[in-house]
Order: structure tokens, then sequence, then C-alpha cells
């Protein structure tokens, strides 16, 4: 780990015989994050419909948190008011933001994009917002997270490979202002290998990250569009590139599947707001299917969602409940349909870990590991 | 207690030197009820937002859920093959079901009214319903509550003396129904004394009641449109008349000073939706006041909701941080703030329940039990 952070260690415990799938511990200033990990999303410094108290029951360690929608709402300057991240939506463990990046190019109208930075329009009072790479790594700075996120540019996906060219060496030069910008010590500043579908741009935007030494490293630009088949093949091709002594996030992922082949690519932490998205959508995540609770099957169904989960939705409620909850449109539905599907994601990455450290990783995962069929 | 009921009982622990207030506790199958109690309303098997675990650690003891709605949805027979409410809403402690009169005289079109009973058309599909007063005893055995309500006329408010002693003379005629309907000995039937704002016909009432022998009372038509000085006046004249080994249940009411005056003229419970549904709206209860997170003045205030609360809200979160959550209209906001007002309403029951066993209820109450000012 680059001496400049302290606080920051990630000890590989155990590689897969047949992949290049690891255990790992990653040590921040706010606690432990065990490898592999699925880290739920609280865009607004909240997991949507979660107490801290029941994102912890559910098994997280480390969260995500947007830069974006915290600049925006309620502003950098209160989170750092009231004592940083951790202590405005007390959660004591580890917290990551992004950049700001991803939702500046996928979320935001009206932009202009130089070589300085991206100007938008705020979707909130319509007022024009400026975020550079030095902006928003002070923005970071104020919120306070354990790591944060370089400043990239995201090309949409599909995107001609000149722009997709342009927009690696961009976030390159914008990596190394953000360097630059990032003034404290306790937070690790990961950067993000861009380059799209194009093998020979993930290759060189992966070398140029790895020459800055950087304390870890994420692969972006895959949740934008892509099908399941491009995701793959760029994670294969791009996480055995980056050092093996550094933790590897793939960001914006949190499918069965998808996860299953990052980490048999050697690929560390996930995120993704779909176990919260689906729950708001009345649907369930079990046994690597998904469950619309609206459906009539469960109406008189009185047995837990899963019944090996140890969450407390499967421990205390029946399906004929939460299908009830759903129909009903009561917000109790949600949450606890939110309980059970961040559970389902950690667990899920949990099982990974474990059967990575008993070295049965093919064995144990080999339905998601098998060549794709039409099953997502 | 009426023999005829096993598991309940009432206990008078201490009462108050100078008004009719009383602190108790009583028993029921699922549990002890201390009192004065405060209930959360629990709708549709849900207190909204709230988990059991929530709810529990709030100090909730018994809570409400509604006939009408459960009836509608999901319908009592899908509640009794779960194994009854309890097990259903995973409540282990005391359930009281309303007899979804109230709920058909204020929300339901369309209804007619005969001596046999209500016919309406359900909101939710459109199908004509019936309840009379044998089938609002039946969907509540179905349910399994420990407490369930007469089905009762409820005249609107203001209404002529000659529709509200109708009323009571039907909801009398009905209540006679309801006890030769009633086939369980582990749910007690409450009647519900009705009678507008006339103190004759509430005397009378009441008489007719108490002669019945039942295993509680409760005083009913207080909420629909009355303002606060008739409600005190009402619950004054009524609560007195109510056999003083019995538990007495204001029906609907959950605001700081109707609660106060209800427990000085001897009333043991209450329940109201206000905690939750000013949650919702974004408002909390704090030391007899409402304050809308939205205003300005909480955007930088980070201090807890309330020092002297111990809830799980005031113990972790900022007014700055619930003021954000309610302004970026986060459900979390809707959740941390019900658990607090349902906290506060429980606490503020409770202390009149410590006050009168220590014989200081007039001297701490003093604010509430002043006359009317204009405060509320």
């Amino acid at each position: 780990m680059t001496e400049d952070y302290t606080g920051f260690n990630f000890k590989c415990q155990a590689r897969c015989s047949h992949t290049q799938a690891r255990a790992g511990v990653f040590a921040t200033p706010h606690g432990a994050v065990e490898t592999p990990r699925f880290m739920p999303v609280g865009t607004l410094a909240n997991v949507k419909t979660l107490t801290p108290a029941q994102l912890e029951a559910a098994g997280a360690q480390m969260v995500l948190a947007n830069t974006y929608h915290l600049h925006l709402q309620p502003g950098e300057g209160i989170v750092a008011a009231a004592g940083g991240l951790h202590k405005f939506m007390a959660w004591p463990g580890p917290i990551l933001t992004d950049s700001g990046g991803f939702q500046v190019f996928s979320l935001s109208e009206m932009r202009t994009i130089s070589e300085d930075g991206v100007t938008f329009r705020s979707p909130r009072d319509g007022q024009m917002i400026r975020l550079t790479p030095e902006r928003s790594i002070e923005i970071q700075n104020q919120l306070g997270a354990d790591v944060i996120m370089a400043f990239d540019e995201c090309p949409p996906y599909p995107a001609p490979r000149q722009d997709v060219e342009a927009a690696v060496d961009r976030t390159f030069r914008w990596l190394q202002r953000c360097m630059q910008a990032h003034s404290r010590s306790d937070q690790a500043l990961f950067g993000i290998v861009q380059g799209g579908v194009y093998p020979d741009l993930r290759s060189r935007a992966a070398q140029q990250l790895v020459d800055l030494d950087l304390p870890g490293y994420a692969i972006g630009g895959v949740s934008v569009g892509e099908p399941g088949e491009a995701i793959e093949h760029i994670v294969k091709l791009t996480a055995p590139l980056l050092p093996p002594e550094k933790p590897r996030y793939l960001m914006g992922i949190g499918t069965y599947r998808e996860m299953a082949q990052a980490v048999a690519s050697g690929v560390d932490m996930f995120d993704c707001v779909i176990p919260t998205r689906l729950a708001r959508h009345g649907t369930a995540l079990v046994a690597g299917e998904r469950w619309n609770l609206k459906n009539a099957r469960f109406k008189e169904d009185f047995s837990p969602l899963d019944e090996s989960c140890p969450c407390y939705t499967c421990q205390n409620f029946s399906r004929a409940y939460l299908s009830h909850l759903v129909r009903a449109k009561e917000i109790l539905g949600h949450t606890l349909l939110a309980i059970h599907n961040v559970t389902e994601l950690i667990r899920f990455a949990r099982r990974m870990r474990e059967a990575i450290l008993a070295d049965r990783f093919t064995e144990e995962f080999a339905r998601w590991l098998a060549p794709r069929v039409d099953l997502d």
C-alpha cells in the first residue's frame, strides 16, 4: 500500500487454484472489509429504506455514498459541519464515495465538457454547476469517506473507438489532477480504468494507472448499458492487469453471474443499487432468481422467502405477508424486501469468499461460472 | 373480569389523589399492557414504516389493526390461514382490532344502513360489501386479536340529537348481537359508548353497556371532527360512568392535551395514527410541539430531535440529517421520524403512569391539565 496513506492495507488471504479468485482483507481507518464483498449504495447518505442498524444486521461492511447527489443536497458543507459522512449518516464502518463523474455523464442535462471539467444544470434547482477533478476531490475531502474515487470521463455505451480513446486519455490527465488536489492521508484515492469494450484501450488505461501506484483500482464504465457478455469480457481482460497487492473494485455491478465471473477474474469489491431498487418494485432476490411478490402464487404462501436466509425478514415474515404489504403499497414491504435483498447479495459475495478460503470456489459456484446460456 | 374470558385481567395499581387518573395493568393472552398506555395503529397489519423490532424498541405493548382494511386486503381468510394476526404481522404482544364500524361510516361511499347492518362499495375493487354485527365479529374472530370491538353506528359530527339518539340505541342492539356472535374466549369483546356531544345520551349509553358486564369499555365517536373542548367534556362526563374494575379505552385520540385530560378522567388506553401520519409529512413531535423538519432552521442543526429521548433516532441522528432526508424525500426519513414520534407518545403516556404511581400526576402534568387556552 502506498505509504502516503495511513490506516489502509490490503492482504490477500487465499487464492483459488483454478481461477484468479482471491479472498482478502482491505483495512481502512473505519474498519476492515473482508473480500469479496458486496457494498450497498447509500446515494443520499442513506441506503434507501434501511437504518444503519438494519444494514449492519444485513452484514454490510463498506457502504457507498454519491458525491454528485450529496453536492446537490444537502451540500458537502453541511456534511462536513456535521463531522463528516460517518457521523452524519451514523455509519461507523468504512464508506466509499464515487466522484460524481458517472452521474454527471449519465444523469445531467445541458452539460458542456472541456479539458478543465464539466458544467451542467442542476436537476434540483436549475443552477449551473461546475465539476472539475479538483472540485470533485475537494467535495470528497469534505464528505470524508474512507475511499474516494478519481473524477473520470464516462463515455456512453456504445461509443465510437475514438471517443473512448479520448476519454481514457482525459481520465488519466484528470486522475493526475485528482492526486494533486487530494489533501487527506486518511482517505484512499482509487483510480478508475476506462476503455469501453476495446481491449487495447482497457490495457493502456490499466498500465497508465498502475504506474501511479494508487492504493486501489476500480474498473469503470461497465454498467452503462453493456450486455452481460461484454461485462465479463472486459473484466476478465482488465482485472489481471491490476497489481495483485491492491484491492480491485468493479463499479456498479451487483448481479449474481457478473459478480461470480468478476471474482473469478480477481475482483474484490462490488456495488449496485439493484437490491434496494428491486425492493421498491416489490421484487425479492431468492436463489438466484427475481420474484415479484405481487404474483398470485405468493398470496397464500406462508413460508419465508428463503428458508436458509438468516435475515430479519426471512426469520419473521411469510411470503404471504410480504405479498400483502406490496399489494397494499405499504412502505414496510419495501423495507423488509430491501433487508432481504441486501442481505442476499452480501451473503452471495461472502459465500464466494468462504468457498475461496476452502479452495472450493469453482465447484460451489459452477452454476455461475459456466459459459453463459440464456439465463439472465 | 367476566369469567367467560380466559387470560384477561385488569388491576388498578395506583390512583391519583386529585383526579380520576389511575395506573394499572391489563393482562391479555399475549402479555400485559401497563396503563395509561398509547397504542400505535397498524391499519393493514403493520404500523406504517416500522418493523415489529422497531415498535418493540419504541416501547409498544398493544398495537391496533383495522378490521375494515384487513377484510378488504388481504382478507381475514389469509390472516387466519397464516395462524392469525400475531403470527401474520410478527407481533407477539397484545393486539386490538376495531370493528370496522368507524371506517364504514367515515371512509366508504354508497353505503346503505339498515337495522341489520351496512352495505357499502369497496374502494378497492368496487364490489358491494356487507358488514353486520355478526359479520364484523366473525371477521375479528378470524383475525384473532386479543381485544375485539363491538360493531357500532358512528354518526358524523355534528349530528342532530335525534340521529345520535337513534345511533346509540342501534349500537346497543348491535352490541347484543355482537356478544351473541362472539365465539372465542381468548378474545375480549369491548363495548363502545356513543352519544355524541349529548351528556344524557352518553350517560344512557354508558349505563346500558355497564349492565352487560363487558371485559372492557371504549369511548367512541370523539375523533370525528370534534374540537378539543368537546372531546374533554365528553370524556370527563363518560369515563367515570364506566366500571372502575374494567379497562377504559378512548378511541382515536393521541394528542398530548387530550390524552392528559382523559387520563385525569380515568381513561387507561389510547390509539391514534397521528405519530406515523405526521412522520410521513416530515413532522416530529418534540416537547409537546410539532416541528416540520423542512423548516430552514433545522438545516444546520446538529443536535438530536430531543436530547432526553432514548429512541434510536434521537440516539443516532441530528435534526440536520433528518431535515436532509425529508427534503430529499427519502423514505428512511419517514421511518426515523415514525420511530421518534411513536416513542414520544408512548413515553408521554408512560410518564403519566409513573407520575400517577408516585402520586405526582397533577404537578408534573399541570401544563396539560390547566384550563384550555389557545395552545393546540
